[in-house]
């Protein structure tokens, strides 16, 4: 047989996520709500629906525009800043790989909190890059730790998710900013905002592409209620996205996904009603968790992240039986992390499922006396 | 700023192909026939474009199922054999650079055609493998030649369309077969049928997942209609394709393309119909070729290539007389296949330009009294 690469050979067989839909499979019983992966149930913009039918109809047989220019052009009117400085690619999933592939070399040691984003450590790995993981402070990612281990360790790259996924948590543009000019220049800063639409604005750094040591990650998968078409973007310096067009794959980004994050992007009135409705689910998540006496953390994406009170395998117990009452939801799985359970932001009548379903699931894990 | 990776730096800033929305964009004028991308102007089954209307009003906020479950089942009910011998990802593209990236080692040789299909020798050069070229032979892949350089080079992968992209030609099974049996058993042979449903089915070895060196790549891109939305898969052993979930971008496979493969695989009439135009576009192709005298070559593919008779030079006279009058086509350019264009199979519409333009191209690009 033939061999195959060494840093692949040494990998074993993972899946970074095990899916709803296998789940759904092997209990041969569908989820009634899907609270789990932080979706929007809320749909995309009906205009976005619009631009999929057509496309259906008339162009899904041509490939697509592998520059994804008018979609790239869009974006950049929108942001204010120029199409050089923007990647477009097939989900932050696909921009997380090739930016460990790009920024660092094989042994390399590149940066994260430990149980923030498992696709990201998934990349590290595969590409043969070492990992190394800081605890988070208080649920939040501990942004002087990252910089010292950066420090420390001549990282390549350090991972940052603002706001935070599982945790919801996030630091304000102030200390983002801090922490990106503590960095050492040669220290690629990947700002995760894929939950940016949801946040409060003081979480967010003003755009300056002038950085060359930054590259911020945006998705159509959260807000827009795009997560099945695969389409995100890069914002960065040009001679740092430049660097992007020379491995990625030139036909990468669909032409559904094209059209469809075109027609979202300018649907201003859908993308603040979807923020609304988020506002409130998670307002309803909190006060759902705290009628059972729990503590929500505060959140600025579209799920909640709830405080079980006891250990990682109670909160595990909590899981597994709001699973069996076809409530899919995830939890974090550090420790420290994992006392808790993620809710996703849902539609009236499943929120009303988990509500229902929350207080049986804490005493079917066994939920202690208080 | 950061330092790109050392293979990633050296490389140069390149498309694989400049794609006809930017020749567009560029001459301000929409192309009327757009012959040169191979794609399917049939267009996919009706059931494809019912099953992504359907997508798009209820499912496209979900992730993809990352495993593509119900299509890789229901490929390997279509081909008969297991689910794990299969491996469906973001179109072939995506499964070329996986390829390079999993069977082979930085520096490696890896084998092709000199002229064949550029998007493998962008990835190779991407992943920094070693390109080795070997000159086709009648307009053909040379087999002996590409198992012999092979053996010299003692190469990882050799790569291999049949049939061929751009010449259209191809060998049968039996010349196929004793190749792969001719490559030293370290070798992985990676087979492009992404033309297999077009050809001859003497063209097509059997399925045999018994063998460790072979991965046979196919597409809906083509006899399916749906290049847009990427979505290809390989056929191989098990353990080799075990090798790419251990890297694969898990959510890779839009969610529109899993649909819509899926219902387009089971519309076998709608396939029948589009071989059948597919055939008469090819004759069609050749009888306007030749009553301008030229030869057009056999094709066992969705495009027909034309030999204009003389060099390099006046074959891109030729495309480029055809392009000024609304007529996208391609063409070959390694020496020797410089002498040819490429036309895809077509709308009758579109052909009927072909036809008018053809005879002013090959005067406009001052063709040769005879």
């Amino acid at each position: 047989m033939p061999k195959p690469n060494a840093v692949v050979s040494a990998l074993p067989s993972t899946i970074p996520f095990v899916a709803p839909e296998r789940m759904e499979r092997e209990s041969g019983r569908p989820f009634a709500a899907r609270l789990g992966a932080n979706e929007s149930s809320f749909g995309p913009s009906p205009r976005a629906i619009e631009a999929m039918q057509r496309t259906a109809r008339q162009d899904v047989w041509k490939y697509c525009d592998p520059e994804a220019f008018d979609l790239t052009a869009a974006l950049a009117r929108h942001l204010g800043i120029r199409p050089a400085e923007i990647v477009v690619g097939a989900g932050i999933d696909n921009l997380l790989g090739l930016t460990v592939r790009i920024f660092s070399e094989p042994g390399d040691a590149i940066v994260t909190s430990l149980g923030a984003y498992p696709t990201f450590n998934y990349h590290v790995n595969g590409y043969g890059r070492r990992l190394v993981t800081v605890p988070y402070r208080n649920d939040r990612a501990d942004l002087d730790a990252l910089a010292e281990t950066v420090r420390r360790e001549n990282a390549s790259i350090v991972y940052l998710a603002n706001p935070d996924n599982p945790m919801g948590t996030w630091h304000d543009a102030e200390a983002i900013e801090s922490f990106a000019a503590s960095l050492p220049g040669e220290t690629l800063l990947l700002l995760d905002e894929a939950y940016g639409e949801m946040a409060p604005p003081s979480a967010l750094p003003p755009l300056d592409t002038g950085r060359n040591n930054i590259v911020r990650a945006r998705t159509f998968s959260k807000a827009y209620g795009l997560a099945g078409l695969r389409v995100g973007y890069l914002v960065g310096a040009e001679p740092i996205c430049a660097q992007y067009h020379k491995v990625r794959d030139h036909f990468g980004v669909n032409i559904m996904a094209q059209s469809a994050a075109l027609a979202a992007l300018s649907d201003c009135e859908w993308l603040a009603s979807v923020l609304a409705k988020v506002a409130s689910a998670r307002e309803r998540i909190a006060s759902i968790a705290k009628e059972s006496g729990l503590a929500a953390l505060p959140s600025a994406a579209n799920f909640v992240t709830i405080d079980c009170g006891q250990d990682g395998d109670f909160a595990m117990g909590v899981l597994k039986a709001l699973d069996a009452r076809s409530v899919f939801i995830r939890k974090p799985m550090a420790p420290g992390l994992d006392r808790c359970i993620r809710v996703s932001c849902g539609l009236q009548q499943e929120l009303d499922l988990f509500e229902t379903a929350l207080p049986e699931a804490l005493a079917a894990a066994g939920r202690s006396r208080r």
